[in-house]
């Protein structure tokens, strides 16, 4: 079972995703204003319970997804986390000892089926798609071996970003990375129950059709059990807390020319196990 | 009239600062839970009002300060901001065309009179003191003209700093920036009210009493009119968001030997009209 949040009516609402819409939960359990507190409550199940044999709420082209954790308390993002994305910058450095890491503020994306903004001070706006894992059980120096387990869902992102803007100033990524709604997330999120979910699946982003990355999270520099035991060394992990796992090669500012996208783009991001996040792309009011 | 956020009897509460302690205010506007809902409803001066007249309710003592604004949407750091600092990287280049930035999680900080965390994996706890302004109006896309008027009010803020960690990867200070109670922030907010307070005022830090920084800033090269403009310009600004504006050379790691905070020290960061952050340092439990 997957859940969603989306906004319909005015009001933003959490629930369980099935064929047809959505079963809205978020009434049934004040308690929990969002899916960040469902999540740190370890109440997904009880979510599931909830929604079995309920009819749709809200039927599809009746809500707009939202992303699926509104407001966590961070979104890490590892960077260059491929083998060929090192590559890539053509720096003759070897792969470095440590994960170069960044955040993002939850304004930067928006949901599903929604419009990326190419804003009007850059047109270099591109696409990194990535597999995205939110934090269920928080801690500090969690060891790489128990680091899965920290994990209560996955998700996926469009990591948009402004090419020009990351290499601004002398350093850090940060007003390249932080566009208002320049990035996706979602659908939906998806428990994590096995740990295959996250070890070796197949990730791909194509753009109006066309494949532009396709590789396996097996790949990475950093796996995802050692992005959580890395991380929760400097900072305390905590619930709804979202990584964001890192791109495979292949994004529009690789190519030469540059593909950046342009308005009426369709951009797919697709994870084996867990959905496709599809977004247009839209010049700015 | 200053104020703060507080633990007081295992509780958060906000209040006025005054002679002996603080007039706890935040059992009488259930509506603002925070100071950011006050900031975010303009109500500074509703809070001056209510604590006209009023008597200490938490003498100096029995309360620990906490950061002022617990839980801001975004704190947002510029880093190389003094002519003297860019100097200090001696890589030969010219101040740069745009300022960098990065961005810090609230835990990263602790409230006055509270102990710097030293953690086992370093040595490399520095200081840096600077000043930080809370924006009041939101906005996006803000004219540098108008960009004071969107702050709210002043406080400090040791900019604490994992050294190692800052480069332990390729790109971006995020993990050397972020490790838990590395930082302070306080000891209470300023409300802003006429543009000379920012402008160019005398900032200090004192280790032990000895003066490490010492600066004005008048003297950045990226004014905090400047900064508030420049990242409005990718992403929109919040009531409670957080710049911290840049701290002057004079670092530990500038020294040769480098001089990091060992526990015991005493570290003051002071501007004029806003008051001292003190913190002491400790070695992680």
């Amino acid at each position: 079972m997957r859940f969603a949040t989306v906004i319909a009516g005015g009001r933003q609402v959490y629930g369980a995703v099935i064929e047809g819409g959505i079963v809205a939960l978020s009434d049934d359990f004040p308690q929990w204003p969002s899916l960040r507190e469902v999540i740190a409550a370890d109440a997904l199940g009880a979510l599931e319970v909830a929604a079995q044999g309920r009819a749709v709420t809200h039927a599809d082209g009746d809500f707009a997804w939202d992303i699926p954790i509104p407001a966590p308390e961070k979104i890490i993002c590892v960077g260059v986390n491929f083998p060929d994305r090192n590559a890539e910058y053509k720096d003759g450095q070897e792969a470095p000892p440590n994960m170069s890491l960044f955040i993002r503020f939850p304004r930067s994306f928006t949901g599903h089926g929604q419009a990326l903004i190419r804003p009007p001070e850059t047109p270099q706006l591109d696409y990194e798609g990535e597999i995205a894992v939110v934090i269920g059980k928080g801690g500090r120096r969690i060891a790489e071996g128990a680091a899965l387990d920290h994990i209560a869902a996955l998700t996926l992102c469009n990591e948009g970003t402004l090419r020009d803007w990351v290499r601004h100033a002398k350093f850090n990524v940060t007003q390249g990375k932080n566009w208002d709604r320049s990035g996706a997330m979602g659908p939906w999120i998806v428990p994590f129950r096995d740990h295959a979910q996250i070890t070796d699946v197949h990730l791909q982003t194509r753009v109006n059709g066309e494949v532009r990355q396709d590789d396996r999270t097996g790949r990475m520099l950093f796996p995802v059990a050692r992005q959580i035991a890395y991380i929760s060394t400097f900072t305390t992990l905590s619930p709804g807390d979202i990584i964001v796992t890192g791109t495979p090669t292949g994004a529009g500012a690789r190519f030469d020319p540059p593909r950046y996208l342009v308005p009426g783009d369709v951009v797919e991001v697709e994870a084996e196990g867990i959905g496709i996040l599809r977004n247009t792309v839209e010049d700015e009011a």
